[in-house]
């Protein structure tokens, strides 16, 4: 029986990124790790330091997939209002909880756990902690809302934490090939028409430009093995008759 | 009189995007466009090149902000499907237009204008182009979402075109402090109050590790210069007291 479709979605939490002020990388590292479990990332969403912005988006973004992640606003200033955002969307209860202050005790000490600090300890009823090995306050999840620090060092230590808690469903493998010197609208009618051949298979394309040339990467994507094989093989033979001299960029 | 404070959204189309595939630098860019001309971005969303998914979120956006930008998905292949689904968003007919049609035949010849590349000249009714001066296929603006491609030189380039028509509000300046080993957890309560006593400001906090040491970006923001001017005395100030030795880092 084929696997289903598991969806995920990522939210993205902080005026910084807004603004410009922060590049994001959350977004392809979460994609990134999410993937060869067989979950797809199919929206994500960035909003402001605001509760009314963070509590909208996650209701509607835990309605519609199986999981959302979210990036930011889980430290001990006043700007971050994710733990308690989150908490509303449930309309579920929220102080802080004796097993994360236990932790942050740990950490800190205890006469430098302060009220600031202790905000970290804030975690909605019936919420499962999420470990952070780097710096040990812990985010948490609330049935299929997993909520993780901004700081990409931390946000990657805790998802190896959330990784065992997931089920995920097919795999969707890529397979991309790069040609140089050939251009997307000479190849656009043979790529749809493959597309329309091969149904367990979609297929990107995608210009690139640099100063020594043009050209593109073609990307096929299939949870069956066996198709995207042959839609690799295709590919090949698609920019070659474009002109091209195709190369597999894969890192396999 | 206080200008009126003007948002936007940007809205990222492209699977490539959400597999993580592509890391997104086009969200950073049109936000440190925007905010010198006093458009503040204050949502972005990414969704596939699913066409029920890019109208729905046109629609949610558009109504929210008083600007959109879009970019991705307006090429010459089959999985580019922007500028029928805002076309849709919008009731809006669409067809292959003149004016963006001599534009393609202009850069591409006669003989080389396959319906791929027409593709391209599909314009909404009602929509005005937006110059491409990179690669000349055009984006364009239907009331208040602006098209755009998804390269980022290419996408830099049309914001050339779209910035004279925007009509910004008050401008929010940033200055940014910084300071090697200070903890938020230390400044939290002081930050908060200045916070509370600064009406006419924001303040944001940003940890940093690094392999030579940690520390913090607290930034202020605000579109009363005198404020904001005081904001970054008081958090140098701030800095001190909590035994840091801070530097301003604003680039003027």
């Amino acid at each position: 029986m084929a696997k289903r479709r598991v969806t995920a979605a990522v939210l993205l939490i902080g005026d910084e990124i807004l603004s410009g002020r922060t590049q994001d990388v959350n977004l392809q590292t979460i994609a990134k790790f999410l993937a060869p479990l067989g979950i797809q990332v199919v929206e994500a969403r960035v909003v402001a330091d605001v509760p009314e912005a963070i509590v909208a988006a996650v209701n509607d973004l835990r309605r519609a997939n199986d999981y959302v992640f979210t990036t930011g606003g889980i430290g001990p200033t006043h700007d971050d209002k994710t733990a308690d955002a989150v908490a509303a969307a449930f309309g579920a209860p929220i102080g802080v909880r004796d097993d994360a202050k236990a932790i942050l005790e740990k950490h800190y000490g205890l006469d430098n756990l302060n009220d600031a600090r202790l905000k970290m300890a804030r975690i909605p009823e019936g919420a499962r902690l999420i470990a952070n090995p780097v710096s040990r306050a812990p985010g948490f999840q609330l049935d299929n809302v997993f909520v993780m620090a901004g700081v990409p060092s931390i946000m990657r230590g805790m998802l190896e934490d959330v990784g065992k808690r997931l089920e995920g469903g097919a795999v969707v493998e890529a397979r991309t090939v790069r040609a140089k010197g050939v251009r997307e609208g000479n190849i656009a009618q043979a790529l749809e028409a493959l597309e329309q051949a091969s149904p367990a298979v979609t297929f990107g394309s995608y210009p690139w430009f640099s100063p020594d040339g043009y050209g593109l990467h073609l990307v096929a994507r299939s949870s069956d093995p066996a198709a995207l094989d042959k839609a690799a093989v295709d590919l090949m033979q698609l920019l070659r008759n474009a002109g091209g001299a195709p190369e597999s960029v894969d890192a396999d």
